[in-house]
């Protein structure tokens, strides 16, 4: 059987994860970029072009037919919101795209639409604006304030974020375009890793407390099971019911686990998830071969692991200089 | 012989390449946190106060005395500044420090100094203000335009970074304290990993020219000989002449280097050169055991060579949950 893994990027360690999860012939990994490390540890690669180009899907799909793929993992959340939306195309052809359906991957690709989606599902979530006369208005009525938190509407990590302390600092940052004002939640932040298999009730929870970020990455973090961050993505996956890994960010204040991002794919510390027996690749492959079982609900795992990520490097001889 | 490598942090493959640099007995590491990836790789580490803790220095001397160690590579620019200042304590008990004499470290880490320095020198220098009445003269008086670069004058990496476009950015962000204003140099940017043996002309040079910053480290680079990169870093170490490693970024335009900054360290981006052959870790054994030699000043290296950077990562079982 084989894998693609697309958006490949720097996710070497993700290649072989695959690799080692049994019964995959290839591991193949799709970039824009020549300068992507990760499609150098893959069985053979790819260069595709850009996701928001009219190419990419049909590039994608040719790859799939010529190399014999069996299953997709979009590794990049826009990566995911092209091709949910031809997971049909694909599933003629017996291509299994791991990402949610794409109503699904709107939500998460959208932060006010994800705000909406969450608090008409009772499920906690900062209060969020498009609107800068609204936040004034809250702000004036007593129902908000300062600091905020500005960040971009559809954009990945930090992209974009700022902390606003006062109305000035709101009215410079403020543009119409792309931007959402965000309540800040002052409390610990968590990472879920999460796994479904289009089953409302089975799926696989890791959850990580974040010890040290980075450029909006986790790069330090310690297992954990707190029980308001699993009720919280108890409460997600039994709404969403999706196919594949999910990365979740949750804040707890006030005995209240409030989301603050859904990525629908692998996340950036999943590997600490994979340390203490996650396994996704390897519950992806059974699945694709029927042998997915009933997953334990409990949070069997060791709690106090600790991940520190470092930096590793790949060379090659090209022809730049 | 027993190296001790301090602030280790992120720098796990450092300790690999100092134990691979042979005729060292052990690589031990120092930080201040025991969630530093680093210190896990060396033969045996120490947790240490913050740098700025007054038991600092007195903490690491009893390390070297009580475990043997010959010479000490601080890997911080604040470790740098502060070990730079005892070089002679560590010197009476036969410790060697690879860094700068503290009046070339104190230049390295104040980005004003550093600029006066260069100028004096007639080095190329971007255009650097720590008095925001002289930007805007220069502004009105057309010696100056937008935009224009606002950051720390002693902070590190991309450390409070800010590009202003107009005079609005610049009264919004300008702030007394510990804020700089520079003139953007728009080029091509090029860093470079020398070594320098405490003589004016005994010094190896590796150039890259940068593909790819992230947080304001290098996540991509290409091995180069630019000339007029050479010239510019030949320039600087004829009048620096230290003992160690330098990190140096250069940005070229309209056929001048322009130094940005200079970090009296092993730079982030060290990996590529000795990829390439630098092997500064077997270099500084070797002026250990005085076994040194004259270095050949020409750029003796494969161009072209591409590095990428990746995310690896290590685990323990802490105490922490």
């Amino acid at each position: 059987m084989n894998i693609l893994l697309t958006s490949i990027g720097i996710r070497s360690y993700l290649v072989d994860y695959f690799k080692s999860s049994g019964k995959v012939s290839n591991v193949f990994s799709a970039d824009n970029s020549s300068l992507a490390p990760g499609i150098y540890n893959s069985d053979k690669y790819f260069l595709v072009p850009k996701i928001d180009d009219v190419a990419y899907v049909t590039n994608i799909l040719d790859i799939c037919v010529n190399n014999s793929v069996s299953a997709l993992i979009p590794l990049h959340d826009l990566d995911s919101l092209v091709l949910s939306r031809e997971k049909l195309r694909f599933q003629d052809l017996g291509i299994k795209i791991f990402t949610p359906e794409n109503e699904v991957v709107e939500i998460c690709f959208d932060k006010y639409k994800c705000y909406e989606f969450l608090r008409s599902h009772n499920i906690p979530v900062p209060k969020t604006y498009i609107d800068l006369q609204k936040v004034k208005q809250d702000i004036n009525e007593g129902l908000l304030s300062f600091p905020l938190i500005l960040k971009s509407r559809t954009g990945s990590a930090s992209k974009g974020l700022q902390k606003l302390e006062n109305v000035d600092d709101l009215n410079y940052f403020w543009s119409e375009k792309d931007t959402i004002i965000q309540e800040l939640i002052d409390g610990v932040e968590y990472g879920v890793d999460a796994l479904q298999l289009n089953s409302k009730d089975n799926y696989k929870v890791y959850i990580k407390k974040k010890l040290w970020m980075r450029a909006g990455e986790t790069d330090k973090a310690v297992t954990s099971k707190n029980k308001i961050v699993y009720s919280t993505i108890c409460q997600l996956l039994e709404q969403l019911v999706i196919l594949g890994p999910l990365d979740v960010d949750i804040v707890i204040k006030d005995n209240l686990g409030y989301i603050i991002d859904i990525n629908p794919r692998f996340g950036g510390g999943y590997s600490l998830s994979h340390e203490v027996g996650a396994n996704f690749p390897k519950e992806i492959i059974k699945s694709l071969l029927n042998e997915s079982r009933l997953f334990d609900s409990n949070l069997k795992y060791d709690e106090g692991v600790i991940m520190m990520k470092h930096p590793q490097f790949t060379f090659f001889k090209g022809g730049l200089s």
